[in-house]
């Protein structure tokens, strides 16, 4: 990979996820010599927009990924499990941003600005994590190193773009049905969602635990390098169109107050404090939409533990926590791939 | 109080939590001879329905409370403080669910099913809970007989009714201007509330908490009789009309399962199990509104800690948190204060 310009396939393109990778590929000028976009068979002939150009989508087939440099895919786990070991094999460099492999033991899962360094020149398939997780670890990540956290107590508050483009079409038509007084039938939604929440995301696991719960507690572990971090989720959907928020209790080791926290995290580049309660400024979902940052406000001293901090996390999930934590890594791959790039 | 019927005032009548009151004390057949419906000047004149008749306002003023047995207040704290000691010297027994004294040493601060022992011959000013804290202590009370609780971490889901009529209407309008893709200048909350959760009830403290979070740190602590349980809490307004939902981590000194929590909860009148993950059961606020019951799910045994337990706790606010928890209280100040009836 010596090249000034790079073949990318995006796989999802038409999706929410892929649209705004291809969105955020343009905006960081990623050195795209040709984009392949890709898609299901139901999508093909369609075109996406790409640099004031309009790109073929084409039909998934192992055939599509012949001289593609990167591949990002988002396109639900069943079709990376299917094409990217064998594409990956072939010498495509994959960031893949479904669950297929992020707990796989060989696979690096990143989110570059806490363990960019797990992305090296022999590695062909990078895990892009859980939307919720990406912006819980890169607050935790400097706090970890400071003061060693051992638990993490998390309620999310997630945004049904997180769901796909149907989910938010659900949430249009139902919060309309439900100003009219008119019946609504969810289909993407077990319940009505509007002006409803739903503490349920993805599927139950016996333990009474969703895998979008166990998603935020191992991956957070996988990421942070330790396993000895105890981390509880209850993930929520709420009538919320774009941006994840999280209320987060964190117990250390070492006692650190807020001023603390507050320094630890000014230091981490994308995370960004909005802390000024006394002026109501705290993050919403409202203002994080259509932003690559990391919000953290209402952060304060535990009253219920010594060594606790109490902090509430607010991030675009289609960009933080999927297409823009997915380009940062390719454009790490460029960096540590292509010496002299 | 040895009648058969009795004078009841319901002062902010015509407000959110007022009206449901009057609707409650005729559900449950209060025995009201004679209802007194108060609400500031600015509602004089206007009247309110209780059992198919139209009642009068009566602006407030120390006349009004003259011959009335009961007097449910929920007019704002100021009202009750500048109103509820005289009239309680004069022998009305006065059931405020303001924040005026709930956390006064002498002032009994009831939840029926918790603590209805607190309601005494020689008492006259009762204090209802905050609308959040009522539904956790139900939920809390039980376990804690049983299992001693430790630590309490919540994050609350709160709608927009707990903060009155207006808010009301603001989420609605709010939630039309965002359809039609218009601005939407808010002011009733801080930000726009469509389509986004705030972080944010009640005012600020130094502390970084809001006053909403203390008063469901400290009123838990005054209901449960217990200044050893540790309680933290995050509280947050989301898009929905009626119905508080509540994330709830507990670290209790016994260890105890989830089959314990079932049973135990089991026994407390008020509280419904929904639980049932493998048929997607678990409580909503669309379907505990307009319900007398606290409902609870997602029961499981905490992953990050030996001897915690995750739940999921939904109910009316206007109601149990506020109009029915005030009746709840009535009834039984008629059963305590006047023998035989």
């Amino acid at each position: 990979m010596t090249k000034k310009g790079y073949v990318v396939a995006v796989v999802g393109a038409t999706g929410l996820v892929g649209q705004e990778m291809i969105k955020v590929l343009e905006e960081r000028r990623f050195p795209v010599s040709r984009l392949v976009p890709v898609a299901s068979k139901r999508s093909a002939g369609k075109k996406v927009r790409f640099r004031r150009k309009a790109w073929k989508v084409f039909p998934i087939s192992l055939d599509v990924f012949k001289n593609v440099d990167i591949a990002l895919f988002s396109a639900g786990a069943e079709i990376s499990r299917k094409f990217v070991p064998e594409i990956a094999a072939k010498g495509t460099i994959v960031i893949d941003n479904t669950s297929a492999f992020r707990m796989e033991p060989g696979i690096p899962l990143v989110v570059p600005e806490v363990n960019g360094d797990r992305i090296q020149p022999h590695e062909r398939i990078y895990a892009n994590p859980n939307c919720s997780t990406a912006q819980l670890v890169l607050v935790l990540k400097p706090i970890h190193d400071a003061a060693r956290i051992r638990r993490v107590v998390v309620s999310t508050y997630q945004s049904v773009s997180g769901a796909g483009r149907e989910a938010v079409e659900e949430l249009m038509k139902n919060t309309k049905a439900a100003l009219a007084g008119k019946k609504f039938k969810p289909k993407e939604f077990t319940y009505p969602i509007a002006f409803n929440v739903i503490p349920h995301i993805d599927a139950f696991l016996p333990s009474g635990y969703t895998k979008e719960e166990m998603k935020m507690i191992n991956e957070t572990r996988k990421i942070l390098g330790d396993r000895h971090i105890q981390v509880t989720a209850t993930t929520v959907r709420v009538p919320v169109l774009i941006g994840h928020s999280e209320s987060v209790n964190i117990e250390t080791e070492k006692r650190i107050t807020p001023a603390d926290v507050r320094k630890l995290l000014s230091s981490m580049p994308t995370v960004k404090i909005v802390d000024e309660p006394s002026k109501n400024k705290y993050p919403t979902p409202l203002m994080a939409a259509g932003s690559d940052d990391t919000f953290v406000g209402r952060i304060r001293q535990d009253v219920s533990k010594p060594n606790g901090i109490e902090l509430w996390i607010v991030s675009d999930n289609l960009r933080r926590g999927a297409a823009t934590n997915a380009v940062l890594i390719a454009e790490r791959v460029l960096l540590v791939h292509t010496p002299g790039y």
